[in-house]
């Protein structure tokens, strides 16, 4: 019973019909039918107009989107915690030709105005010190806490006054729009947001995710970028065909709808145990050592997780779009039983 | 009637199956089953011991492997017309960090040892100039043609002699060999390949190629770098499916061989027409705008190509693994009564 | 007595004398008065407002100029035996990070909008072939050849016509500017150069060059540039003196006619060997084995070049600003009486 | 009266005379007789067999030397408050290709095992997460602090047992060693040290400082860099000259006393408003605002420095080998009355 992560979960039904749909021969990269469409298919989806780019995976999304906004001597500020901090292997380096992240504070992996200026504010004007071009916040952030519309937007507010680029990394906006219960538009580019990367993968999709840009510089340059990254697949018709078959009838959000409520089954069972309110798909779980011996003898596969000062140890739950109610309802019997 | 390109042709049925098989959870990354089967694989295709890792593109491939062998300040030496110097959108600048290509000659696309040492010879050694670290011959070549084994063994000999790397374009690899009739090693390995890009996408597959290393150290260097370059999938169990049903029952030189009969076929009816012997799946044909005009208003698609000296037009055909043989015969009559 | 070359000739002593009065502390990096007072010099020179910053070496001068021009995705247009092509070990793929240079023909070193077409026109527009964004050209030439101004001006319209940047390498400007007998201006702003570097070290100059540019975002971008390459010396203002020693009373012309004057008297001694016409201070001649051995013999220092079609070998010989009469009329002698 | 830095003091005349001695023509780049005596140079110095190179900037130094340790997909360990950190305007990413920086914490500037440990301990194996490659210290440190070679051979030793290189930024190199009054040794090949910037700059050179490798491999793969990265002049005599002078009597120690000994004198008077031990010639004193007025008023430069918790502000006061002993006595009288 896999509560490891939503990474590698299973791809959805409507994903397969639709790459199998695409079969028959298009033009090859991004002129065939789908491709084309998915500028339109994302305008709707946010109302506002947008041009969205396919790309294999969040690590390639979130790079090539900051790419556009940050010069090789320039910066990013995001969460020490942030994705392409600790985990894409060094990625932004190499997309942003050298650039820096500025790591900044923040509870529960969500950046603050304040949070940020403490970071950038004691940064030097002139070429000695490395200047911030853009920002980049996670949504849903790495402990699966969720920024609200205004909080976004008060981000979104500091960017603009200071020139910034803001870039969001939605590996799971779908869990986080699905918490809220509000539009895409609402949390995006009506807070402010340039470019965003949303996530399909770990939703339903196979090895499809979208960089969707409202400012229509951004993806020209970045279009460059993804060709020379080899990031420009030739069969690109299959991309869009997953991002298309999860954006018709909402099953993006039925998709997320399915993993948050898995989680906060198991938040249920976790009544004093969570390191973090759940709002995503994540649980953070304070177990001891025999505790997690025990789930695991009964089957449970999670990882171990950093445990927070004084508690005898932790762990991360993952569920996922097709996470099973079965294994879901005995995870969650088998923690309340501890 | 599509003879544009075999890049976006359709995915062979093995391969969807194969990926469907593959749908059941597994670990993230390279870590399942199915990845972690590719060296073996590979060793036993080749008769020698490798290492094998899927990427989704051949730019990836190609230029992820280059990165192994050549430093920063360092050179490969590839044809004029490489793909990897034509069509790559300035890729190996990137993944090998502003490493240089330096252009050599060939006729067919193909190089030799006297076109190589031609390029380098003049070379002065020191830190002036940009010193070769590798070679990348390409196989088919960018025109079709195809290398004999002692011809890739001669380039083989002499980059060891000369201290460089020799890395194999392999984009269209199986037609290649489907060509030859030889054995995978004959080609590659037993001539001196150190690294290989082995081409699926072109051939059936949907979205992966295979890196294959025949020095373990290449290999894991390159797993840095693919992991930087936004290149390790999270779901890379269905790029590993891909590979390895198309490794099954030899089915890639099944599919290779069909591409290059229907090559053959219409090579056929171009008597006198052709720019390049037919050897692998890609016609260079002389056409005259008025007979291109006749074809495609037939319904037939293709790209124009640049016209020898004198010739009054040129075109590219394309056939695949799954040309239509109606369409192919179809093609073919109405050349031959052009 | 050395013929080598200008680059590592001795400094002037206006040089020594500025540099030395310079020795008072003042502020670090470029805000000393010496550094500040550049864009004064330098657009009373040129009679337009520009930018003007130091950098120790040449290479450094033209890749940060470059730098400013080209994305990390793009190409810059240069003759194949351009310095940033042959000399400056790849510098040019550092600084650009990973952009490529498209070399083109040209007698004499030169390109001319016909060359530059015919490289350029054949790409395809789009992301899969390396678009060229600017065009750098090298006056004089590495052949000792000079661009009249209505030639650079005919690459400025074919410049500002496809959108590319105009750079010049001005290693040996001056001697250029000397031949032609004409204002700075003519042949660079008024002829549409965008960015200049301008040379003094093989002028008298002990390690300072001058980037030039006449839009001043160009400039903005390269300062932080210079910084993030380690090329921002704190004690800048002995680079400064260097520059102002030179400008000053027009010692960098009265230095170029020196050397242009004594490259003239080898001219004369050369006729029927010259390989280019002597337009600058570099005599490309053609000189047998057992010629060169004999002036070697007799205490002559140059470097071999590669031979023409046809000849029996050839030498580079080199004058510089203080190349001394007797050494040169010696050498003359030897040259007529071989 | 300027305690601003000593990064723009005058130049020693010793300096001076070395470069005007090297004005006869030699050989360019670093071919030149002073260039190549330079290893001899440092071995003597270092009692150890070592490869030495001249670059203009502690900057190019510092990256450069790292760059040979350090592959793109790595990182190296600094103190948060070191020079490449937060000085150097991005410098590692474009040398290092986009490798990172680790930060790691340390009293004083200074890092022990124990704080590399704590940042790297927690980066688990693979791909996914930076490794580190090297650790870089700075001696003396950004706060003028001493290791103690036992305090480097520590590190040393973590070194070596993590398979890290070590390098030691020695822009104050000669300070650290005037004030352990120890062999250069000591503190650097004895104690694990594989490369090092040698400042110069600082202590009356001009524009050189040197770059030293205890191994040659590491020295081999720098001199590409160093040229691809436009830091080799073509008149490095000159630099060498620089070097030399100040090796020569051991006049680089001569002039560390002098600026050591300036500093004492200072630190004498500051009795109470210390905020790091004065061990090399930098002073942290806390200086309230209407007090900095005074000491300005009075004619006294300094920066200001961000104030510790607690205190009314915070000044920067730095000797130089020339530190004018009446201006310094004046200062020390200055702040005693405060």
């Amino acid at each position: 019973m896999h509560f490891f992560s939503d990474n590698a979960a299973s791809v959805h039904p409507s994903v397969w019909a639709a790459m199998q749909a695409a079969d028959s021969p298009d033009f090859a990269y991004d002129a065939d039918a789908l491709s084309r469409s998915l500028d339109e298919a994302f305008s709707a989806l946010f109302g506002a107009p947008c041009t969205a780019l396919w790309v294999a995976t969040g690590t390639a999304a979130n790079c090539l989107a900051l790419s556009a906004m940050v010069p090789p001597h320039g910066a990013v500020v995001c969460h020490h915690e942030a994705h392409i901090e600790m985990d894409e292997g060094g990625a932004p380096g190499l997309f942003l030709h050298g650039a820096k992240l500025l790591l900044a504070e923040g509870e529960g992996g969500l950046l603050t105005p304040e949070t940020i200026l403490r970071r950038i504010a004691p940064i030097r004007p002139g070429v000695h010190q490395v200047q911030p071009h853009a920002i980049s916040i996670t949504q849903a952030s790495e402990q699966g806490r969720v920024y609200r519309p205004q909080e976004v937007a008060a981000i979104g507010a500091l960017a603009r006054a200071r020139g910034l680029g803001l870039h969001m990394d939605g590996a799971r906006l779908a869990n986080a729009i699905a918490h809220l219960d509000c539009t895409p538009a609402a949390v995006t580019v009506e807070a402010g947001v340039d470019a965003l990367s949303f996530g399909f993968i770990k939703n339903g999709g196979l090895s499809a995710e979208a960089m969707v840009f409202f400012d229509p510089a951004l993806a020209e340059r970045v279009r460059f970028a993804r060709k020379q990254s080899g990031h420009l697949q030739s069969k690109g018709r299959y991309l869009a065909a997953q991002i298309l078959a999860l954006l018709e009838h909402d099953q993006w959000r039925a998709n997320a709808r399915a993993a948050n409520a898995a989680a906060q089954e198991l938040a249920g069972a976790c009544a004093g145990r969570l390191i973090e309110p759940v709002e995503a798909n994540e649980l953070f779980v304070i177990l001891s050592e025999p505790e997690k011996t025990a789930l695991r003898g009964a089957g449970f596969d999670f990882y171990d997780w950093p445990a927070p000062q004084g508690a005898p140890g932790a762990a991360r739950l993952v569920t996922a779009w097709n996470s099973d109610p079965v294994h879901v309802a005995a995870l969650a019997r088998a923690i309340a039983n501890l």
